[in-house]
C-alpha cells in the first residue's frame, strides 16, 4: 500500500508539529547498553515467577475491563512509599511520561505554560508540545546547578503555570537541595501554580532521606512523580506514578483515559511491589558502580558531576562525539545528550561498568592526552 | 494527608475542565454484567496458557525498555487483518481511546475541530476536550441512521478537520453503508481533512466483508481503528490499533509517548493474535445471542435497532430508568445511555442472555402492558 503519495508532509498535521522528528534514543544492538539508564541487572528469578503467576491469574478474566481505579496497585504503592501516604494520595499511568502528560493536560494546555531548567529530561518540551502547553526553558548555573535565587528569579519573571524540578536532574544526575524545592513551591503556590518534582531516580540518591515526599504534607499544589523503570528494574512494564494530595488525583481523573492501566500492567506492578526486597537489593550495587565510575573518571582528569542517580554525567572531553563512537565501536553504547564536551553513562553491572571504564581509559589515553 | 484544603476546586484546573465529572460507566458488582460490551465468554484455557507463557518469557527482560516500534505486534496485526496490509500500515496503543487521542493530538488541537454524529461513542467529546480540539456534534436521522446526504450537508457546513464515523455505531449498533464512508471521505479529503472509521465491533457485523479496510488503498487520509477488547475478548489488556497509510503512522510517532506499549502488553497481544482461532470461535455464538435478543425484544413489542455489533440498542420503553433499575434489582446490569425510551444490552453467553430476556419479559409484562 506504500506509494509516493503517502507522504507525511501531505497530511494535515498540526502546524507546530511540522518538520519535527519523533523522540527516541537510538536503539542499537550492542553487548553493553548503558545509554537509557535502565537497570541492567538481570531480573531476580523469584520476581519473574511472581509476575508470571499473577499475570496468569489475571489472564483468566482479561475479557473484562480492568479495575479503572487500580485500587490494589495504589495501595501497594502507598505502602512502599510510606510517609503517611494512603491509596488516595497515589496515581499511576503507563510510564511517568503518561503521568506528566496527564498533569499537563489538566493544569497546562493552550494559553498556559510549563517551565523547567535545561539541560533536563528531554521529554518535557515534547510533552508540552503534545498538550499544547508553552514550554519555557529556564537555565541553570554554568555547572548545571540550580540555586534558589536563580530559580526564583526566572519563576518571578515568567510565572509559569507548572514548574517541573527534575531531582536528581537528568542528564546531570545531581539532586536538588530540599530548600530549593520549598522556596520554589512557596513562590509558585502563591499564584496557585503547580510544582512537579520528578524523582524518577530517587532510590539511588546519596542521601535517600532527602526526597520531596517529606514535603507533601500541607502542600496541595505539590506533585512528586516516581517510576518503577529504574530502581524496580521494570522499564519494560511502563509504570509511572505520583504522590500528591487526593484532589490532584481527582483532577487527573478528568483527563485520564478510562481503563488506562491494563489488568496485565496492574498485576505485573503489584507482583513487583510485593517482591520489592529482591528487586531493590540491586540498588546498592548500582550505587557502588556509579561511585566507582565517578572516581575512575575523575582519575582520568574528566569532570563527573555529583550523582544521586544510576548514571554519571561527565565533562572534560575534547570531542564527545569521537568518544561516543569509539565506545560504540568497542561495543559500549552511552548517551550523547548534545552537550559539548559531555557524555552520560548508566551504571551497569560490575562487568559492564568495567568494560566501559576500560574502553574509556583507552580512548582518553590514546586520543585526548 | 487528606484535609479540607485539598479540594479539587482550589486547584488550578484548565478553565474548560472546571465542573466536569470523570467518564465512567458505573462499576457495579452483579451476577450478569451486560453494560460495557465486553465479551463475556470465559477466556479459552489454551489462550490463557499462551499468554502466561509469553509474559513469563517477557518478564525475564522487563528491566529493559520495550521495543518502541512493537514490530512483532504490528506484523501479527497486519497478518490478521489481511487486505494486503503490512506492518508499516499498522499502529497500536493502550486501547482505542489512546489511538483516538493520538490522532486528535496530531491532526486536531487548538483551533481545529473533530465532528461525529450523535448519539455515538461518548468518549469522542471527552477525547476532544483532552486534546483541546473543538467537538462538533453532528446529528442523525430520527431513526439514528446516517445517510450520505445528511452527513455531507453537515460536513460542508462545518468543514471539520477530523470526521469520526463509528461503524457499527455505539450505542445504536448499526453499521454504515460503505457508500456513505466513500462519499464522506471524498468530501473531507477534498480540503485535506482526516476521516476515522471506528470499527471496534467489526468482527460482529452481519456482513463481515463490508468493512472500511477495503477502502484504504488510495485513500491517504483514511484511518480505520480497531480494538482487541471485543471480538478478541481482551478488554483487560487494553490494545487498540489502526490501519492506515504508513505516513499516518509516522505522523502519530510525533506525539506518541516513547515506549507507550509495555513489553507485557506486546507479549499478551501477540499471544492472543497467534491463538485467534480459539478466541474468535466465540464470535459466532455471540452473534447468535445478539440475533436472539433482537428477535425476542421485537416479539415483546420493543424496537431493537439492526445490530452489526455485540450489543443491541432498543427503544419503545415507556420508562427506561425504571426498566434499568428493575433489571439491576434482578441482578442484570445493562446500559442507560441517557436516551429517552432506550437501553443498550450486551449479548452475553447463552445463560446470561436468557437471564436478561427473562427479566426483561417480566418487566414489560408487569409494568409496560
Amino acid at each position: 500500500m506504500t506509494n509516493s503519495m503517502d507522504s507525511l508532509s501531505a497530511l494535515p498535521l498540526r502546524d507546530d508539529l511540522r518538520g519535527r522528528s519523533p523522540y527516541g534514543a537510538p536503539m542499537i544492538d550492542v553487548p553493553v547498553t548503558l545509554n537509557v539508564n535502565e537497570n541492567t541487572h538481570p531480573m531476580p528469578g523469584e520476581v519473574v515467577d511472581a509476575i508470571s503467576r499473577d499475570v496468569a491469574a489475571a489472564a483468566l478474566t482479561l475479557n473484562r475491563y480492568p479495575d479503572r481505579e487500580f485500587s490494589s496497585l495504589r495501595q501497594e504503592l502507598a505502602s512502599y512509599l510510606g510517609h503517611g501516604l494512603t491509596a488516595e494520595n497515589l496515581w499511576a499511568a503507563n510510564g511517568s511520561n503518561e503521568i506528566l502528560q496527564q498533569i499537563m493536560q489538566v493544569f497546562g494546555g493552550p494559553g498556559r505554560s510549563v517551565m523547567s531548567f535545561v539541560p533536563t529530561y528531554s521529554m518535557y518540551p515534547l510533552l508540552a508540545d503534545g498538550t499544547n502547553t508553552t514550554f519555557i526553558a529556564g537555565y541553570r548555573a554554568e555547572d548545571y546547578s540550580l540555586s534558589t535565587e536563580l530559580a526564583l528569579a526566572q519563576i518571578q519573571e515568567h510565572r509559569p503555570n507548572i514548574v517541573i524540578l527534575c531531582s536528581p536532574n537528568n542528564p546531570t544526575g545531581t539532586g536538588l537541595e530540599l530548600g530549593v524545592i520549598e522556596a520554589v513551591y512557596e513562590a509558585v503556590a502563591a499564584y496557585n501554580g503547580i510544582v512537579v518534582v520528578d524523582e524518577a531516580y530517587a532510590e539511588f540518591a546519596q542521601d535517600r532521606s532527602r526526597n520531596a515526599l517529606t514535603l507533601l504534607s500541607g502542600r496541595p499544589n505539590l506533585i512528586v512523580t516516581r517510576t518503577m523503570s529504574k530502581a524496580f528494574a521494570l522499564a519494560g512494564a511502563r509504570l509511572g506514578y505520583f504522590a500528591a494530595a487526593p484532589a490532584v488525583c481527582d483532577a487527573v481523573r478528568l483527563v485520564r483515559l478510562p481503563y488506562h492501566l491494563s489488568a496485565v500492567t496492574q498485576a505485573t506492578a503489584v507482583a513487583a511491589l510485593r517482591h520489592r526486597q529482591q528487586l531493590l537489593a540491586n540498588v546498592d550495587d548500582i550505587r557502588a558502580q556509579r561511585d566507582r565510575i565517578v572516581d575512575h573518571l575523575a582519575g582520568l582528569g574528566l569532570k563527573p558531576a555529583v550523582s544521586d542517580s544510576n548514571f554519571v554525567f561527565f565533562g572534560g572531553l575534547k570531542d564527545e562525539k569521537a568518544a561516543w563512537q569509539y565506545l560504540l565501536d568497542a561495543g559500549v553504547l552511552v548517551r550523547d545528550n548534545g552537550i559539548p564536551g559531555y557524555l552520560r553513562v548508566t551504571a551497569g553491572t560490575e562487568a559492564e561498568t568495567s568494560a566501559f571504564l576500560e574502553h574509556m581509559t583507552a580512548y582518553i589515553e590514546t586520543f585526548e592526552r
